[in-house]
């Protein structure tokens, strides 16, 4: 069973992950070759070789398992947090605990091996969109799930373990820190103001147009005034609205769009370097309605954090938001 | 001149490195075939490749920026923050910033291109460590001030852009994030319970035993209850002191022994890792004495930090502390 810690200084949560346990030897280092050349466990044909499948997006009268899918999620093999179990909070001496429960799962964007976003046609991308959608709809029915979060590592830096592309879900039983912190953030700014901090940057970054890297009806992207790495790019909906899946379907369409453009802009000009992407949405009970403001973080990794970020939560970032937009904007779509 | 920007949401601030400004075309990836072969500027004889040295100590007659030195201090070539200047905040729109004034030294550890600490005389060590505190106790005058952090990065994973062994030292106008966590959460145990959190760590692991690591007389070495990376190890001070440049002569004399121990425990067991060391005290006019308590944290960077990570502030982490402990203890010096 893997356990949930609670650093007793800071309040941090960390899983330790007794299912995926490593000893000192697992840990070698050296050339990394790369994501091997056996079968691919997410390309279509293989659907024996993940846990059987959560849900699919298939053609009418397949069968679950089998191809015929445009995109599919399966439990992770190897997840972080399991779903059987109860919580049971509990002390350690000093120290608090519970049990690892929660539900790890892994959405394959689509059947194609090398289908990166910034390559895919504009509807899968609205088809992914969707599936996301669908994944938290669903798992925010289980009382145990605090909240979900939908990210993607892509490329070996970024921490992907599989080279075919796809997302992950996370369901935990807390409220993470950094998902706190923003729901406080945001809470004082509005108990200050009485404006949603994001709606303020949205205007903002609309009038100033130096960050602007794209823009539609729904969403735009920008870089970040602070951001943390070089090329950090925020897409937010220009609408206010606390949880990605009150989505609508013009909306999916736009943000399918945006997506797909940011992405493909940098695929050019930092030849597809390795990213995360990371869904911010409200925690599932939220109180968060006014003040909270769904968005996409994406962060080409680029950089190396060292011991100053660690040591400060500080970041050092050596390009200049305002120079990455215009080098952004200038990749033609 | 460096920038200082802070995030609206979360009130992180980070910093736009300007001196060290980098095109889309900078970030070349693909193979990195280490430190290079030219001469190496941290080495004895090639004292005038860096900058003039800040202190030094050395032979009685050897004149600065020439061989006879056994530690060195030197302005960072390529620096984070700038010296020279004022804060000088101001608004951005809603947004908030400040000139990126600060201070960032290079270390040198010994004048061995190869002296790791694992290896290094105990007496070279306690050098390093005196080192350490004569800058900060120097750097403590300067009003802009607010926080001085010493670390070490080792190992290009681990963000080390030189071979030869060096610390860093980063004074910064604001008190970073990362500080301010421990500085609120020890303050807050300290309301609650009228102790202080790391002196109830401290008691906790010597009586628990399972993830204690090493113990001299005035320190424990320890594997976190809830580490965030594998082998995650801190080294804290057995009395109660907030500020490290209290440091006594013999404290001095047993951290270097302990330093030195849980260095060779690791570069024997998992084969000279990357790591990252950080040096945690207090603030410069702290008003925590009662509350926090000055300690270092070792983190072996064995694993990616990937989206869940910096969608969450949660960590995954593989290796169970106390068998990593357990692992360590095995581990003769």
């Amino acid at each position: 069973m893997p356990e949930l810690r609670k650093d007793p200084i800071i309040g941090r949560w960390v899983i330790i992950a007794t299912e995926r346990a490593k000893r000192p030897s697992d840990y070698k280092r050296g050339e990394d070759s790369g994501y091997g050349i056996g079968l691919c466990a997410l390309c279509q044909g293989n659907e024996t070789m993940t846990p059987p499948e959560v849900m699919a997006y298939r053609d009418a009268g397949t069968a679950p398992n089998t191809p015929g899918w445009w995109t599919r999620v399966v439990p992770n093999k190897f997840p972080a947090l399991q779903r059987e179990g109860n919580i049971d909070r509990t002390g350690v001496g000093m120290y608090d605990m519970m049990n690892g429960i929660g539900i790890h799962e892994v959405i394959i964007d689509s059947p194609d091996h090398h289908g990166i976003i910034a390559n895919l046609p504009e509807k899968q991308v609205e088809e992914l969109l969707w599936t996301y959608r669908d994944r938290i709809m669903d798992l925010s029915r289980d009382p145990r799930a605090k909240y979900i979060l939908i990210f993607k590592n892509h490329g070996k830096p970024a921490g992907a373990s599989l080279e075919h592309p796809h997302s992950q879900l996370i369901a935990t039983p807390i409220v993470p820190k950094r998902v706190m912190e923003e729901i406080e953030g945001s809470r004082d700014y509005y108990h200050f103001k009485e404006r949603c901090v994001f709606c303020d940057i949205v205007r903002q970054e609309l009038a100033d147009q130096t960050r602007l890297v794209a823009e539609n009806d729904s969403f735009i992207a920008i870089e970040v005034f602070a951001s943390r790495f070089p090329f950090e790019t925020w897409i937010m909906p220009k609408k206010h609205t606390c949880n990605f899946h009150e989505i609508e379907r013009k909306e999916v369409m736009d943000l399918a769009a945006i997506l797909k453009s940011v992405m493909h802009k940098m695929y050019v000009l930092l030849e597809d370097p390795p990213f995360n992407y990371i869904l911010h949405t409200a925690p599932v009970n939220n109180e968060c309605r006014h003040f909270f403001h769904w968005h996409i973080e994406i962060m080409p990794r680029l950089t190396q954090v060292a011991g100053f970020e660690w040591g400060t939560g500080m970041y050092i970032n050596p390009t200049i938001p305002e120079e990455a937009a215009k080098s952004l904007r200038e990749v033609e779509n």
